[in-house]
């Protein structure tokens, strides 16, 4: 039985590797925010365009999809659609008692693939280079669930 | 070391900041399906203008973005945005052993700040108004995550 | 109280639910990429109409939305509208000490009305259909979490 305390080494491996992912995904929040503000524009809500102190000279133009900030968005979107599974499914599995070896290199090495996968998308890499970067981290997302799903119906 | 039971008062202190946000998040599934009711439209898939006994009179102008229900939409993706982490995150750090009068600070604040800042989404506030409520909920996920992280490695 | 472990049977029918959501989530990012490769394209980067290896003979058509990917998006859309919630509120639940049959009961009823979901969505059923297929599984959602909430301020 894995105890959950930071004593214990595979709950400390998840609780790096999670608290990592969860630093990059909310990073993404203010990378959009800083982004806004440079361009001044890539809001999103009709009220967006009110004038206040933050806004002095607002325009309808600032409402248009601006590339810089889509580009963080759509990273964004890519990491709900992986991140969240991910912190669950590796929650379970090291309490599903996996070695510790094993636990160390898989949740390190999701936390680095994603961290290569918002390079190359940040920086416009090719597509293949992205899809490259984005499958083993899902592999390896695919492979502990399941490693959980055997541990549970065994 | 945190015991996973309610009778805990740090692991209570987090199941009524998560329930409580989790009632919020699906809330907002509700409120888009009422306000698509309300307006007859805002779909999104083109099968949902057949004929059906709940839509007896379809139209092509059903699938435009409809301006009631696409805030909703807008203020769910905020939730998406932010929620997810926010519940591992607090999981952790009431894991991490934090004293008991911080964590029902920073997780009720937090349950606060997403309140307001739904609020002032819904009735269209300022742009500046809804990154003031947005911000200090991100700050305390910064808090928590960070807090843990440095416990792990501790 | 429900220890963490696999050989506690509230929790392994957590594991085994949970597993089983987010395999299915895994999926729609598989399928997406699946039917991106049969389309040749429905992408959504500017980068993606590089020639590469796998884009040999790129076209700004590549970038315009597609039917049968979008399609898997608004699936994958509707699983993150539902499922991260559905993650940690049934593991609250569990934590909360229900009877077995009760979690049994609710946690794999939830799982099978996603996959009907799923199945309607993909085969372009009715609006009702989809509706009549979502609803049962947020009221599960809704309960489940309405009954932590209520055991931990007990």
């Amino acid at each position: 039985m894995t105890v959950l305390n930071l004593d214990d080494p595979l709950f400390a491996t998840y609780v790096i590797a999670a608290t990592l992912m969860i630093l990059k995904a909310v990073s993404m929040s203010w990378l959009t925010v800083i982004r806004m503000m440079q361009e001044n524009g890539g809001f999103r809500s009709p009220e967006d365009i009110r004038k206040t102190p933050f806004n002095p000279a607002p325009s309808p133009a600032q409402l248009a999809p601006n590339d810089r900030v889509e580009r963080i968005r759509r990273i964004q979107m890519n990491d709900l659609e992986n991140l969240p599974y991910f912190l669950v499914a590796a929650l379970i599995f090291v309490l599903a008692g996996p070695p510790l070896w094993l636990a160390q290199v898989l949740l390190y090495a999701y936390v680095v693939t994603r961290v290569l996968h918002f390079a190359a998308y940040l920086t416009a890499q090719t597509h293949d280079m992205r899809a490259l970067l984005w499958t083993p981290g899902s592999l390896i997302l695919i492979f502990i669930t399941l490693w959980s799903l055997v541990a549970a119906i065994a």
